[in-house]
């Protein structure tokens, strides 16, 4: 029997429109397990409730333990999130509204269960555990399918006064630009996110711009079914569409990191999500130049803005510490 | 003799590119007595000090009071400021960089003197006197020659790490978008404030759009020298131009509230400065549609967009409270 079997354990779940991803974790958030699982939104709120706590069953039995050790289960959950009650108010991804998240995953547990939004646990994570709480104000900037964020406001999660605050996507920054999946035009969503480079790159590819990209599809795939990683093949095969329309994702996200740095002056500004996570060398020169060219003097100073090395990880991370402050566990 | 002459008086100060106001105050906030000079800027650090000083006395001596009866006083200046030594760090309205401004008023006037950014103290007077304190998370947009913010988080002042925080007027919201007084193009201050609103007015007139405008101007003044109170009667007139150009900009006002909601989510957005002040009634409906228009689902449930009551005050009225809270001064 394994050392780790004594002692008790957390968990922390990060819940995705398209995957559910747990890991075991000791009480210092040592990560020993992690266990993937896809969503499989479409089922409906009972059957996601069911496959999360499924996949927090199967990382326990992988890692030899039992549930009777795990002490807490946090879990990030994407959109508005009431963490007092533990409800999703509002997630279009998973097309949920006022679901009883907590709730539903004690029934078929028997542990308690903490829910935070997914890019608040995101930042979370990375400040209690790659940060080690070193930061006393820190903006989490998520690039991905959308775009979020989180903040850390004197040391602690700031959710505002709807529990909404972080939702950086949705800053406008080019009133008239192109369609959000919101509604709106010209959120920062809609000019960085995975999801609006490659709809930029098939829209120009379809106008008879040149792009090595075509070389990637498989049978019936268009440039939309692409990954974050073809993205950086291309560049490396000297892509210069890839180039020319990464560039303008990284000035927007370079402008909206200096937007939010003039409203909220933080000590410390990291990106992450999967674009970063997959593009971080090519991306980030043009993110801080673009950020210090934007921000206004003085609010830079000693600030850092640096990319995640949390990864994936970063989710479940946040999750776990999440269990660990609400338990109040001491080290 | 007057019955305030027996007690104790706090005095705030707004320091302004154009021109210095001066309250006296009870320790309870009872405004008593204001007197306004010009700053007279060009002059350079030690005149504005002097001035400042002099504008300071001269509302004690109108209050029939004296400077030993003046427990302190509190200042708002434009720029970057460090309350802690009192500097103002950067303010590019008064040319100053690294100006020791509590260090020389404190010798003119031998009070103490607390230093705070001016749309912080206007923030600050909102809260603790307009809205009595009540709402836990504001935040307060001034809409002047230029446009700034400040933040009220868990009930007090926030500025961030660099004290810079609320710089909500250079928020880019149009990528590309006109040249603002910073250097970048599109901020939010670009496209609402009042400089900005002229330019447009002007550049319209110019190419031939016909406005009753210009019927205001006296000998040898353009459209840029008018004041919001011109506009206000334009409108009044009918003048179709007016309309069209403070319709935009108070739709770009509607969408920098919602990105600073959508990101900060506060109880309360309250708006001020002369641009407010003099067209409340005519920009208000126009903000708020907007705002609730790109504001996320569920940021703005139970939450108060107002327009400030205290106009000119607000800055004064912030600078005693300052002073209350740095010398802990009971009710």
């Amino acid at each position: 029997m394994s050392e780790t079997i004594k002692q008790d354990v957390i968990v922390g779940v990060d819940l995705g429109g398209t995957k559910i991803l747990a890991g075991i974790f000791t009480p210092q958030l040592k990560q020993l397990q992690t266990v993937k699982l896809s969503t499989k939104a479409s089922r409906g709120f009972d059957s996601v409730v069911e496959r999360v706590a499924r996949c927090v069953r199967d990382a326990v039995d992988e890692a030899d333990l039992s549930l009777k050790q795990v002490r807490g289960v946090g879990i990030g959950a994407p959109g508005a999130i009431n963490p007092d009650s533990g409800e999703v108010i509002f997630a279009p991804n998973l097309q949920w509204k006022n679901a009883p998240l907590q709730k539903a995953l004690e029934k078929h547990l028997g542990v308690p269960v903490f829910v935070e939004n997914d890019c608040n646990a995101c930042t979370l994570g990375i400040h209690e555990v790659e940060l080690m709480g070193k930061s006393r104000s820190l903006l989490g900037i998520f690039l991905g399918t959308g775009i979020g964020g989180g903040l850390i406001l004197d040391g602690q999660l700031y959710s505002g006064f709807n529990r909404t605050a972080g939702e950086v996507g949705h800053m406008v920054i080019q009133v008239g630009g192109p369609k959000c999946g919101c509604g709106n035009n010209g959120c920062f969503e809609a000019l960085a996110s995975r999801t609006s480079i490659f709809r930029e790159l098939a829209r120009r590819a379809k106008e008879g711009e040149k792009t090595q990209l075509t070389e990637f599809l498989k049978d019936g795939e268009s440039i939309t079914d692409l990954k974050s990683g073809d993205l950086r093949k291309a560049l490396r095969k000297g892509d210069k569409l890839t180039a020319k329309v990464l560039q303008e994702a990284a000035k927007h996200t370079g402008i909206a990191v200096a937007n939010l740095v003039n409203i909220l002056s933080p000590q410390t500004v990291v990106l992450g999500g999967g674009v970063m996570d997959a593009l971080e060398d090519d991306l980030m020169p043009i993110i801080l130049e673009t950020a210090r060219d934007y921000a206004m003097p003085g609010t830079l100073k000693d600030v850092e803005i640096l990319a995640s090395k949390l990864g994936d990880d970063a989710g479940i991370t946040g999750a776990a510490v999440l269990v660990r402050q609400r338990l109040k566990l001491a080290d």
